[in-house]
């Protein structure tokens, strides 16, 4: 510990390591050691995303290495003593600080960065070495089970700093996982009349307290597809579904000039008619990761509910990813 | 001619009827008789834009009558007797007013809406009738030749109605014709840095005085299509190149978390991997016409330069139509 990092060197720890096509538990991959600037984070809770679920679907087939860029932890070593014993999370993207994304406050688009669990190491382990400033101790009060939605809030929170939510129109949220409950939070506190649309009747439930729910099939009439008429349409449509039909309904629901928020990202080809964007002025915003701070804000204000996490253990991970609660995400649990 | 409008029932005059396959020209169709609420105008130039091409080539099946919907014209026959003998522009959409768009400030996408030469006889005509509130007396002092760019400029001002330009920052537009000719010309009014992006040499020279230009080969290195470093890449990227590879292009070109707007309608699909839209939190911005007035405050201003354009006979469409003219549009001159 202490200055040189050297903690741990020797000492094996188990972790989901991904070899290019598959997930595999190992219980022999050494503890990693710090870089100066890092910091070592003994993992607690480490949530899956839809994203993992991309690179086991073949999103990013050079990578090679440990899983997961959502976690909670807690700093076992670090030049910043203050932190040391805290309970923490982190952000994804290690940057470069130099390039034009990082020079024009674009830094999560930093074209040299690493990417936990994505291009580097990540959370799916029992420690992982962070660059400290991308470390944030979470508020008093909050339990590590609500602490490791800062990542999907912070990701929800993005549609908010991109589009102005105008609080006297209507919007839908299509899809009713982890991520589509989070975006569910952040639109609900703006006001704005919500709609959440999914398969899942069970999950939808969960939705009941903050937006009126639609299951899919009610836009199937006879077995035909429904297109609603536009009063029935919505100016606001969250994509978050994870999957392509998605976005076909979004094109569908939208009102005419108004927004589509793209969450969901897809490894393949969408065969769409884009014609009806200028067509109909629709505007299509992808968006991704959020800021942490104004995040971890919203948190500490107790505003925000969660839904249930399904706790595994990593060596369970082949029942945990081919369980249904794969879509709506799970969490591993370290300790 | 008077209140009740029934100016040349009994004439016959020359226009350009869309069979539902192709234009033919005819000498046999009636001067229309106003219904309460129109003008009678008699076309002076009537513009042809890339929708009148996407009508050609099956983008509107089931349509059948005049085509063309940009004209000036004067105004032969009015309620409003202050109009006649008047210069004017008209909008293309006859719409509703009672309809949730037209009742919420979007009535260029009224669910009810008649549009010139897409869905009710157009403007390739001697006469045409209009409503009223449809029609604008062009600014003192502009010639024909320039108030018939009304509409592209309308339609290009409608860009710095949806998208805030940052000056400081950098824009492409592809495509090299009339309408991108337009959005040039308003996008160099911001003062922002503009690259615009063609295929004809002889097109992209027009465009000198208002921006730097790049012929699209210069993307393509030995053969090979090369994606430019994010310093080459842009903020901004007006579509309006009109043809399928302009998307694709603008797809390489943007910065993350850059803003595409898209002008160019295609008949049919584009395989496109809509995934990089959220990795890279790209905005697509569909964007069609736009208001007359602002556009002929523009005009008035004498700040606003216009492309050449080519002059033909109703009865020389084919020789127009295929003419290489053709795409960046061409004009008929009815009288």
């Amino acid at each position: 510990m202490g200055r040189s990092m050297v903690i741990g060197r020797a000492a094996d720890m188990k972790a989901l390591y991904f070899d290019g096509e598959k997930a595999i538990y190992r219980e022999d991959l050494k503890i990693p050691v710090c870089k100066p600037g890092q910091s070592l984070i003994r993992i607690i809770l480490a949530a899956v995303c839809s994203t993992d679920r991309e690179i086991l679907r073949g999103y990013k087939p050079d990578f090679r290495g440990i899983m997961g860029h959502e976690f909670i932890g807690e700093v076992v070593g670090s030049e910043d003593r203050s932190l040391i014993g805290k309970t923490v999370v982190g952000e994804m993207n290690e940057t470069c600080g130099t390039c034009i994304y990082c020079k024009t406050g674009r830094k999560s688009h930093c074209v040299n960065r690493a990417e936990l669990g994505i291009s580097r190491d990540g959370c799916f382990a029992e420690y992982m070495a962070l660059s400290t400033d991308l470390i944030h101790p979470i508020p008093d009060g909050l339990a590590p089970e609500q602490a490791v939605f800062t990542e999907p809030l912070a990701a929800a929170m993005e549609i908010t700093k991109q589009v102005h939510i105008d609080p006297g129109l209507n919007a839908a949220v299509i899809g009713d996982g982890r991520l589509a409950f989070m975006i569910a939070q952040v639109l609900s506190l703006t006001g704005v009349s919500l709609t959440v649309i999914g398969k899942h009747p069970e999950k939808l439930a969960l939705f009941a307290p903050y937006a009126k729910t639609v299951e899919y099939k009610e836009f199937l009439a006879g077995g035909r597809y429904e297109k609603p008429a536009p009063k029935e349409c919505f100016e606001y449509v969250v994509e978050a579904s994870g999957n392509e039909s998605g976005i076909k309904l979004a094109l569908d629901i939208v009102r005419k000039k108004g927004i589509i928020i793209l969450k969901s990202t897809y490894a393949g080809e969408t065969g769409l008619n884009l014609s009806v964007l200028p067509i109909d002025e629709i505007t299509l915003v992808g968006s991704r990761c959020g800021a942490f701070e104004p995040a971890l804000n919203l948190l500490a204000s107790g505003k925000v509910s969660f839904p249930p996490i399904e706790l595994y253990e990593l060596k369970d991970h082949e029942k945990a990813f081919s369980s249904r609660a794969f879509k709506s995400g799970f969490t591993f649990r370290l300790v």
